[in-house]
């Protein structure tokens, strides 16, 4: 496993997509910030309708439970879900994407108690439109539209819940969900496994500190309902229950079963000897011994594939970090099978002074009938698949980040074209032009005649590690004076040996 | 310039995003729907709500005027939005995002006739939402918000409009924008031409076939308007109407402006003596002198500035793709200086039958009003920004692609494990974990028992360079057999230096 060091999510593989170097600068957003503020240029707008006269302002803020991302922001995202899709992509996963508008039908019935999060889309005429609430309902739609049967994909896009926003702790109402899914008939358990085995690698390679990854099946969770008393149709409601074991003890969990859910005390207390448990293998083993489980057809399907997963997970070496958990649940109606959640032990945050909560940071499972929903036949599409919580890990790179005082580069300039003399535009603007048609990044000030100081200072700010400095000397002399902005050392370069240099001064 | 093949729109540069080579492979999407079609994996899924037992189906469709990707199509995408990317990066911009929610206020009254192509949502209770329409409002309600007067940014994102679709022609109701703008009080006319400068390099990298940059000031036209005789409260309708021209003759536009929008016949052919004139420097030179325009300050500003503008074009070496065009007139309101838009002149479609209608492919201009319309003192930030149309640019190229019969790679892997006997899953599991972990994009099939040559075909299908094969002969030696897919050669490797090798081997 390649270890990055913290925030350095990318990293360099042999022929995938490589983000540039995370160069910290003294001083971010100088550019966007510490000038003077400017004032309108001349009588030139008077056609805009006037703002300031008398007509009502709207309120300056982003929509509740939204944000913009400024440029530090922007920085860090791109290189976070860089480093996730470069996992996706590592293990075999094309891209798709499907709009963030769908209809309001093809949501409707897939996400129980959350449906009433999906925004609805005002009727304007023509169809009845909702925001997507997941990438999960959108990929079993356009799985059984097309009629695929076979597809390994992932999917990096906004969603949208009407949710209590809790911003620090990374829960937005618009959020980015990061998917892997596997769709198709296979021998079970080898793509289930490889889901586990991208969590591992994702939480491992961005170092958020130890984890543990809980893992559970549905049917192992209804076969102890059911051997403990509980009629099928309130399977889905204790569920949803015993999925809370992670934030309020038994005792609550067990009166919200018997009180609001209608179970008999008896099943309660009978389901909370099962739900309590967790372990490894022996657990597994112990359990398919177990003489009521045993004997349920459900549960004994779970607890061999279970077993089986377990074997699957020593050959990639990462049982070290996982938990069968008869408590996870997970919320969501459309798993069938193996489901598992993947939460923080311990914030790696000794800079940060308040402890940072999170919760899970992945989770995932199988939903063999969700894509068969969509189908006129009820034609089943077995599928498997991890959503990373990359929101939560977000806001948690999020503040170690501004704990540890370190500033990202929020651009990739390699050069700054500078003039030390006045009457120098032109000389800048052909040179410049020069870089950029080079492939160069290259930027210059935009005034006309800029101090030599201001130049110099913005390369600094910006850590731009380049200056091509052109004066009227150098211009007499055809070269360039190049100069290392972190030693200020500068060397005359010959103009048109000039691209070759720069290219090799920033070779890694 | 770097010259790309077409589809080749990615590029390596010294230290920037790159993208994987754009491999061919003989069948695209085998993978996603060659395989026989799956049914359900037993009785696994009761606890789903029953699909095909009575209830109504969903109709399989996204809602109009959008669109799913298939995995050709966001390979497609990806590339073309990394090469517009690339440049935006190379000229120094950050990125920066924001909400595909804004409040409904922040939207109204920056749009003139689009306003109603605005999508609202419903009114679920708390704030009255919209979505974006353009990615310049939200930009300018970020400046304005954050008190920021001096920005160069990109943003790449999502914009919904409820228009009427063409979507041969690539006009959707959800559609990519990538915008790059730059806001601050400089010395004139220096951002904007870098804006140009930007449309030059991309449509020149993306090798779209032959374009023309027109280029225009509204200035210019509010002075053609006014020498005219036209009143100013109607500049804002004559320019919407003078838009029309590269669409209609001037007699329709004409007839508009004197029946619709009740200009005088005289002030109508006064403007159409001017708004039919397009050229270069030398028209800029006669207007400069033309008795009744001379007279017009504004105009005069204008075309002092259109002169400094074309002095700039010419250090860029780019005056031969640009044209100053007075018909250009844009269509937002919210223009005050300099407008322009870059358009195709003929496409380099020889593969393709039926020519494809595409019109403007970039689009931009000077909005020195619209930040002051959001700060409560009117305070303004000039601004100047260029738009490329992805979507137009994205449908030629996906047109293209498919007459050409090229099959674009979906996936990266480089591996596929492979093993030739039965009972060898745990050494392909094994294996596939070592290369995933030093980063090797890898694959293998999801069966125990898969034959050699379903592995094999696999390989070919999907553009998988190499198969690294484990048999009982090589696990007796300590080897793997590595095999280039392409030549069909095979060498064994010792176990241990087994990742070097394919890192070698794949090497560009």
């Amino acid at each position: 496993m390649l270890r990055l060091r913290p925030f350095a999510a990318a990293r360099c593989l042999p022929a995938g997509p490589r983000l540039g170097p995370l160069c910290l600068v003294g001083n971010r957003g100088s550019f966007a910030r510490s000038w003077p503020p400017a004032g309108g240029r001349g009588p030139l707008s008077r056609q805009v309708r006037a703002a300031a006269g008398g007509e009502r302002l709207p309120v300056l803020k982003t929509p509740k439970g939204t944000r913009d991302h400024a440029p530090a922001q922007a920085a860090l995202r791109e290189r976070l879900l860089g480093a996730v899709v470069s996992c996706f992509k590592r293990h075999g996963a094309a891209a798709i994407d499907t709009p963030a508008l769908e209809l309001r039908d093809t949501l409707v019935g897939k996400y129980g108690e959350g449906a009433k999060l999906i925004y609805e889309l005002q009727d304007q005429g023509g169809e009845l439109l909702a925001l997507r609430y997941d990438l999960t309902v959108p990929f079993a739609r356009y799985l059984a539209m097309n009629k695929i049967t076979k597809m390994k994909r992932y999917h990096v896009a906004k969603v949208y819940r009407r949710d209590n926003p809790a911003t620090t702790r990374g829960r937005y109402r618009e959020f980015y969900q990061c998917d892997f899914d596997i769709a198709g008939q296979f021998d079970p358990m080898i793509p289930d496994a490889e889901c586990l085995k991208i969590v591992h690698e994702i939480l491992s390679d961005l170092q958020l500190g130890d984890f543990v990854i809980k893992v559970n099946d549905r049917r192992i969770l209804n076969g102890v309902f059911a051997v403990c008393g509980v009629p099928e149709s309130k399977f889905i409601p204790a569920c949803c229950t015993v999925d809370k074991l992670d934030k309020v003890p038994w005792e609550e969990v067990r009166s919200e079963m018997v009180g609001e859910k209608g179970l008999s005390p008896e099943a309660a207390d009978r389901i909370g000897e099962y739900v309590q448990l967790h372990g490894g293998l022996e657990l597994i083993e112990r359990l398919l011994q177990d003489p009521k489980l045993s004997q349920n057809k459900v549960a004994k399907e779970g607890l061999g594939d279970m077993k089986l997963l377990f074997e699957y997970l020593t050959l990639f070496g990462i049982t070290g970090k996982i938990s069968f958990d008869l408590s996870l649940a997970r919320g969501l109606d459309y798993y069938t099978g193996v489901i598992f959640e993947a939460v923080l032990l311990q914030q790696e945050n000794e800079h940060v002074e308040e402890a940072v909560s999170v919760g899970s940071v992945a989770g995932g499972g199988r939903y063999d009938g969700l894509v068969g929903m969509f189908d006129a036949k009820g034609r089943k599409v077995p599928c498997v698949g991890v959503s990373i919580g990359i929101e939560r890990i977000f806001s948690i790179l999020e503040q170690r980040l501004e704990a540890s005082g370190e500033k990202l580069r929020t651009t990739e300039t390699q050069v700054l074209v500078v003039t030390p003399q006045k009457h120098l535009l032109a000389a800048r603007m052909k040179l410049i032009s020069e870089l950029w048609d080079a492939g160069i990044k290259a930027e210059m000030l935009y005034k006309k005649d800029p101090k030599l100081l201001k130049q110099l200072q913005y390369c600094e700010d910006t850590g731009i590690p380049l200056a091509a400095i052109v004066g009227e000397q150098e211009l007499a002399d055809g070269v360039v004076k190049l100069r290392d902005v972190a030693t200020r050392k500068e060397v005359d370069i010959p103009r048109e040996k000039l691209i070759d240099e720069i290219r090799r001064r920033l070779e890694p």
